[in-house]
């Protein structure tokens, strides 16, 4: 269980998971983005760690992926409106995803056919909490007060509630032997809001700084 | 210094400050609200506790205040649209308020020389966060997620932000001697969604349910 970090914490704890489990490691990617672009797409590596882990991407992180996690056991929960080269990217290896709408219609039938359809035993789940709606979840990275509407144009935006994530987790982890889950891309805005002004309140941060503790 | 839970919190340590400093102790009252209600109006006693402190209210409070606060030692800032009941009784006891907009057009200057008017040395700043705008900082009543659109619907929500309340306190901090600060209504709903759901995830709250640990 790993908890914060960005989506690259899950790289070498996953790709050990594969390597004990003989390759046959089913992946669940609850994300609102692929993570699968190459550094000839995007320069930030958080953005490519499930490439990474199917053996594709750049090589100072697929070095540390002896044995890729195959792209048939593979199934993301919750990915939209992905951009032109990561469509391309997911119809090249057949990547299958549960979009939001589905989600909305069929809940958690078509996660369970994939995970029975691998034949694999053990589950780890990926849950980037960018997956939610930032309206109703607020410490993420599209919920950033303050800054102009248009600052995140052009990427998607999570779509899933929590109750959502949590009935498929729930339904998947009752066939699955879930052996691995990496929670990212937390950013607790009013947290660090709430952190920053109490250092410059009377009484709290500028009277220790005058007394110089 | 104080944080954490309602504005009630602010009762006992603010009247005793006002019996320490023999009755001369002024009182900031940062808050879209102004406190002063009285069972008659509203049965919560978090929305009494400057009538309270000032002799009003529920016996069960006043008792606590040995020494009312001077009304004219109380300074509002960000209060606005009072109920009509608030705004008599407001006008009744002489409160002064700097709303939103005098303090976005002004700064701190009315909030300096309401302090130098009291002739007070001694300053309890009561800090209640709904005075930020709930789009801004989300830890707050207001900003409740996935409630319908009119739930709070004819309350007043806030409208400064955390720069506007840094700089005000900054200010008035470097002409008065703060003895107290009260900082009240966190409400943060991200973290306690986020624990609700670590709660319900495999290999966190159902594995340790399943080992009966």
């Amino acid at each position: 269980m790993i908890l914060g970090g960005d989506c690259l914490v899950d790289l070498a704890p996953f790709a050990y998971l594969n390597e004990r489990y003989d390759g046959e490691l089913a992946v669940l990617w609850v994300d609102t983005h692929p993570d699968i672009m190459t550094p000839a797409q995007f320069n930030h590596a958080h953005a490519m760690v499930l490439g990474n882990l199917m053996g594709d991407g750049d090589r100072d992180f697929t070095q540390a992926v002896k044995c890729p996690v195959k792209p048939e056991n593979v199934l993301f929960v919750g990915l939209h409106d992905p951009t032109e080269w990561e469509a391309g990217e997911i119809r090249r290896l057949g990547l299958k995803n549960v979009g939001p709408a589905e989600l909305g219609q069929k809940g958690s039938q078509s996660v369970l056919d994939w995970f029975k359809s691998t034949g694999a035993k053990h589950l780890a789940i990926h849950l980037d909490l960018d997956v939610f709606n930032p309206k109703l979840f607020h410490a993420l990275l599209f919920a950033e007060p303050n800054v102009p509407a248009d600052t995140f144009e052009g990427i998607a935006q999570g779509e899933l509630t929590m109750t959502q994530v949590i009935q498929v987790l729930d339904d998947v982890s009752a066939v699955a032997d879930v052996v691995g889950l990496g929670i990212a891309e937390h950013l607790p805005w009013d947290v660090l809001a709430l952190k920053t002004m109490l250092t410059r309140l009377p009484l709290i941060g500028r009277t220790t700084e005058r007394d110089g503790s």
